[in-house]
């Protein structure tokens, strides 16, 4: 039977940092980030994870899938301000359900936790229809990982 | 010889206003509306005049076309800010160019101007073609509209 | 011992309805909205039960406090698309911790069940210091909406 | 007498470029990036600007002002794209007025022009009063970067 604690797992090699500076028009009135927009700051780092390990938002439409979000979920620790340079931390956890599964950590100038996340996605084609299992393009793509055999 | 006075002409009963109620997160750091998040007052406001007048951007696509702002200009007077219900006036310009002028008024709580502005936009087939005439659906909709006979 | 499912209770007479109507803006490439912009939709239905509720940003700024949000939580089901009039239920979930703990579902315009969501506040004081007992403005609005005696 | 095409110079030292890469997020339903966008990138570009030349939304902050836009003007050429690596050029150009005037030109990754603008901001002192002469800090500024003597 397989644990939940084994059917997530954290892959250390599947990791990305971004850097992005905190723009003037994210912050509110109380100065700062409004916390609406570190949805923005992880697809930032997701889509940097993409690019690095070759599975980005294209290489999937290419292969005539779409991967919606259905779950993203954050949590604050400390706030960012205008001119701060964050670090976005983009982890892969690995799972053997047709799902992509992200979690972000988000670090202050200063290197303190600002803020952690995750994303859940899933696999949709052409037609709209939700994939019970991981298209092959995917499957591919983990084998290329050393996620699986 | 047509005159630039002329071939601009407001029409009247070519008017919509719509109200919007500023959003905590549309205000940045100084307590006022961020200025980038007027142009999403004027779409607010030129979709409102659509919907009203008939020729909103669905009713555009369905007749094959897009019409993509090319120019868009906004002055600032006053400042909104957060929780204020603001009414966007948004107006015609009649041209005998294959272009939609609008103009908008942004009026605060106090019915003081905060700001001014103004869209164009060109129709676009859906092979991407720039039209130099305006579309039969577009004369269609001028000629119930009184403008043209 | 205060268990879990007594620790946070639905009430139903807290619950406010709010319609948007989908922006242009706010829909990506897939014709879709944009999975942040969910996070904009609670907060107008937050926003909305303020204003019902007496419990606005604007209130509690008065009372000398912020309520930051420290989590939120985004579930999706069904995809909202431009144009279309979607209703935000915001209800309030009472918890005896120093949170304002909100549930969200939001509905397209079958009335279907578009997205769910739940974010939670605290209460941060004017020099930034984290409260952990409820402040007293908010006991006593806890008081008037029958809380707690 | 002051004519025109010399009050305001364009002054080819005082340019910076900027790159950023077209998010998901800003694409609307035609793939392409949502117009309003463009006055993000403007930012993007004035704020570069300004940390190169010593003249940031900070170092105005710290000097007892604020510098709000009172006009914004953008025209669009061609479109960018999901993906595309823009080049953001930001130009200043010189004026007597108690103005700051920066000309935008964005550049596809093929190096053609998608979109040319240009901002105007004030001088707005603590209390919120309009400067009608150039506040000293500006006015060194200016001297240091050789505008004026």
């Amino acid at each position: 039977m397989t644990k939940r604690k084994e059917a997530f797992k954290l892959i250390p090699e599947l990791t990305t940092e971004f850097e992005t500076r905190i723009r003037f028009n994210e912050c509110d009135p109380l100065g700062i980030v409004w916390h609406g927009h570190y949805i923005k700051y992880f697809e930032d780092g997701r889509e940097a994870f993409g690019r690095k390990h070759g599975v980005s938002y294209l290489d999937v439409a290419e292969s005539g899938f779409s991967t919606p979000i259905v779950k993203s979920m954050c949590e604050h620790k400390l706030s960012l301000r205008y001119g701060d340079v964050a670090r976005i931390k983009t982890e892969y956890f690995d799972t053997p359900a047709a799902k992509i599964v992200f979690r972000y950590t988000i670090y202050d100038p200063n290197g303190d936790v600002a803020c952690t996340g995750e994303t859940i996605q899933v696999f949709v084609d052409k037609k709209g229809e939700l994939q019970l299992t991981n298209p092959k393009f995917y499957e591919d793509w983990k084998r290329r990982a050393g996620l699986i055999s």
